[in-house]
C-alpha cells in the first residue's frame, strides 16, 4: 500500500471538487482529487443546470468562459397557472439573468482545464475509510480502478463527494446535526428529440400537477412533470408521457408541446437537507455533501459553486496563518445563503406542486398565492431575487456587465 | 304570529350587517336587520381590529369618521425573530397605513348612526328557520326577546350572521362547497392594564413560539401568545401569563413588557374557511358567514367591510333592474380579495408560528424566510401590500390623502 501526503485532499471530482482544485491550483496550493467514477462516465451523464449570474461570474473569473458563448442567457421565466402565463422579467426586475448551462458542461469545462494544467485528479478512486478525522493529519484509504489500496494523508480533507458523501457519514452522529425534509412528490424528467416549444422556462401548475418546460439544444429539450417518488419511468410508453405532459402544460393560444422521441428518462427525488457544522477538525464539507435541495429552484449547483469560492478563500488564509479557528469562517459565511436557498427551493416546490391528497383549500390558496405574487411588482421582484440568486459572492458585484 | 315584508332582510347586526343597513338607508332602500344579541352585549364584548386604509376609507365615505380622530394610525409593524427587530415601513413601502381601531368601536359607530337615522334594527331577534330560500320571496321565522314568533318575508335575504351563520347552514350541502383549513395552534389573548410597551405592533417568533405585542389605549394593552387550541385560559395564573409572554418577546436593548393586572383573557381559535357560492337564489352571504380567517393577518373585519361595499353596489343595481343574474356579480367581485386574504393569513400564520412537533428543518426554514423577506425591499413591500390590503374597493383610490 502506497502512502502519500498532500496539503489538501479533495474527495469528489464533480463541479465542486474540480472548481476547488482549479482555484487552489491558481493560488499555488498543492492538492489531490479523488473521484470514484471514471471521467468518461460523468461526462456522459446528462445533468441539467441553471446558473445564477454569480455562478457564471465565478466561472468567468476562473477563466472558464465557454458558458458565455455556448450557454443560453435567460432574462425571464414564465409561471403558468389557471391556463394563463405570467412572465417574471428576471433581468428587468433584478438586473441579473440566469444561464441555462448543463452541469455536465460545467464538469467538462473544469475537467478539461484541470487536465490541461496537469492537475492530479485520480478518476475511479474509491474512498473506503477516513483516517484520524479528528486529528491535524487526517487521511483516507482509497482503492484505485485495479483494486489496489492506497493511503493519502493531508493537512485538510475536503468532502465534495455529493449527496451520498462518504466523508459526511464518517462524522460521529453526536457531532453533526442533519436538518432534512422529504417531499411527497418527485419529477419525472425526460430528454426529448424535438425543437424548442417555448423560448423560456415555463413552470406550470394545474389540477393535474406540476410540469416544467425547459430547453437544451436546438434539437433536444428537457421536460419534467410531477410524479410519485416511487414511479418507475420505464413502465411509461412514450404516448403516455406525451399525453401526461400535454394535459399539464395547457396554456394560452392553444399551447402544445412539439412531440418527438423520448431519448432519456429518469425520476428525480426531492429532498432538502443541511448538515451542520460543515467543519469537523480539519475536515470540511462542500456542495451536495453538506446540503441538498429539491430541483425546483435549480439551486444545487449554484450553492456548490458558492461554497467553493468561500472555501477556497478560507483555505488560502488558513494556509498562510495555520490558525484552525479560521476554518470556522467557512461555515459562518456560507450558512445564510444555504438556508435562503433551502427556503426558496421549498417555497417554489410547495407553491407549484399539488400535494397528494391536497385539500380544496390548499389548492385554491396556492393559486391565490401565485396570483398575488405575479400581480405585484414587489412579489415578482422578490421571486426573481431568489431565482437569480442573492447577488455577489464575497462582495463582488454580480456580473453587472453580463446581465443585459 | 306577525308576518311582514321588506325588500331586503339582513340577518346579523354586526359591522357587516349594520354597514349594509347604513348604505342601503343612504340609497333609500327599505330593509330590516335582525340581530340575535342585545346591542349592549355586543358593545361590551371587546374585539380587536386593525383596519386597512380602504376599510377606513369605506367608513369615512359613509360619514363615520371617528376612526380618524380616535383610531391610532400605524405606519409600520415590527417582525422580531432571532431576538432582532425588523421594521416593515408600511406607509413608506405602499403609501398606505393601517388603523388600530377595535371592531367594537366600528360596531358602536354604526349602531349609533343607525339609531340616529331611525333604522329598523331588531336586537335580540333569533332566526329559527329560513323559509323558501330557493324562491323569489324568501323569508325567515324569528323569535323576539319575549319569545314571540314572527315571520319576515323579503325580496333578498342577506346572511351577515357571522362564522356560525344560521343562513349558511340552511343551504343544501349539494349546492355549496366549503374550503377549510384547521391550524394546530391558537392565540391566548389578554387585555392588560399597563401603559404601552411598544409604539407599533411587534410580531415575534422564537423557539418558544409566537407572540404579538399590540396596543389599545394609554392604560390598557392587548397581548397574545400562541397556545394549544384546547388551552383553558382560566387555569393560568397572571404570573404564568407574564412569564410566558416575557420569554417570547425577548428582543433588542433588553426589551421587557411592562407588567400589570390581566383584566380579560380568552383563547382565539384559528380557522380558515370559504363557502362558495355566496349566492343561492335570492340569499347572499357576507363577512364571516361566507369566510373566516385566522387572526394573524387581521383580515376578517376588513374582508367583511369590503364584501358589503360590493354587495351594496350589486343590490342597488339589482333593485333598479331586477335581473337575478346580476346577483352573481357579487361573488365574482369579492372572490379574489377573499382568496388573497386567505393566502395572506395562512402565510403570516405559518411563517410566525411554530408547529407542534415542528422539525428542525422547518424551524430553520421559517427563519430563513423571515430573513430573506425582511432583508429585501421587494420582500418587505410584498408583505406590506398584503398587510395594508390590496388597495381600493370598487376602483376607488386608496385613501391617498390619509396615508401620511
Amino acid at each position: 500500500m502506497t502512502t502519500e501526503h498532500t496539503p489538501v485532499a479533495i474527495v469528489g471530482g464533480g463541479p465542486a471538487g474540480l472548481l476547488l482544485s482549479h482555484l487552489l491550483h491558481r493560488s499555488g496550493v498543492e492538492h489531490v482529487v479523488l473521484e470514484a467514477r471514471p471521467r468518461q462516465e460523468i461526462e456522459h451523464t446528462h445533468r441539467a443546470g441553471i446558473l445564477e449570474a454569480s455562478s457564471v461570474q465565478t466561472l468567468v473569473d476562473a477563466g472558464l468562459d465557454r458558458v458565455l458563448r455556448e450557454g443560453d442567457r435567460h432574462d425571464g421565466i414564465v409561471l403558468r397557472f389557471d391556463g394563463e402565463d405570467h412572465r417574471i422579467d428576471l433581468t428587468g426586475l433584478t438586473g441579473r439573468s440566469v444561464w441555462l448551462y448543463p452541469q455536465t458542461d460545467v464538469f467538462i469545462d473544469l475537467a478539461t482545464r484541470r487536465e490541461a494544467d496537469g492537475g492530479d485528479i485520480r478518476w475511479g478512486a474509491t474512498v473506503t475509510r477516513v483516517l484520524d478525522g479528528d486529528s491535524d493529519r487526517p487521511g483516507v484509504l482509497w482503492t484505485d480502478q485495479e483494486g489496489a489500496a492506497h493511503e493519502l494523508r493531508c493537512d485538510v480533507l475536503v468532502g465534495a463527494d455529493g449527496s451520498r458523501s462518504t466523508l459526511r457519514h464518517t462524522l460521529p452522529e453526536a457531532q453533526r446535526r442533519t436538518f432534512s425534509h422529504e417531499y411527497p412528490y418527485a419529477w419525472f424528467g425526460v430528454i426529448v428529440q424535438t425543437p424548442r416549444s417555448a423560448p423560456e422556462l415555463v413552470y406550470t401548475t394545474s389540477e393535474h400537477g406540476f410540469a416544467l418546460v425547459s430547453q437544451r439544444t436546438d434539437t433536444h429539450q428537457r421536460l419534467y412533470f410531477q410524479c410519485d417518488p416511487d414511479e418507475d419511468p420505464n413502465t411509461w410508453s412514450e404516448d403516455r408521457i406525451w399525453a401526461e405532459l400535454q394535459r399539464r402544460v395547457v396554456g394560452p393560444d392553444g399551447f402544445r408541446l412539439t412531440e418527438g422521441p423520448v431519448v432519456e428518462r429518469s425520476v428525480l427525488r426531492f429532498r432538502s437537507s443541511v448538515v451542520e457544522p460543515v467543519r469537523h477538525g480539519r475536515m470540511l464539507l462542500a456542495g451536495d455533501a453538506a446540503h441538498t435541495v429539491p430541483p425546483t429552484g435549480a439551486k444545487g449547483l449554484n450553492l456548490a459553486l458558492a461554497d467553493v469560492v468561500v472555501l477556497h478563500d478560507v483555505l488560502d488564509t488558513w494556509i498562510a496563518k495555520r490558525d484552525d479557528a479560521l476554518l470556522d469562517e467557512y461555515g459562518r459565511r456560507v450558512s445564510e445563503r444555504v438556508w435562503r436557498a433551502q427556503h426558496f427551493s421549498a417555497w417554489m416546490s410547495s407553491m407549484l406542486h399539488s400535494h397528494p391528497g391536497e385539500t380544496g383549500f390548499a389548492a385554491r390558496r396556492r393559486v391565490a398565492e401565485l396570483r398575488t405574487l405575479t400581480s405585484s411588482e414587489a412579489g415578482r421582484r422578490f421571486l426573481a431575487e431568489g431565482y437569480t440568486g442573492w447577488g455577489p459572492v464575497l462582495g463582488k458585484p454580480a456580473l453587472a456587465g453580463l446581465a443585459s
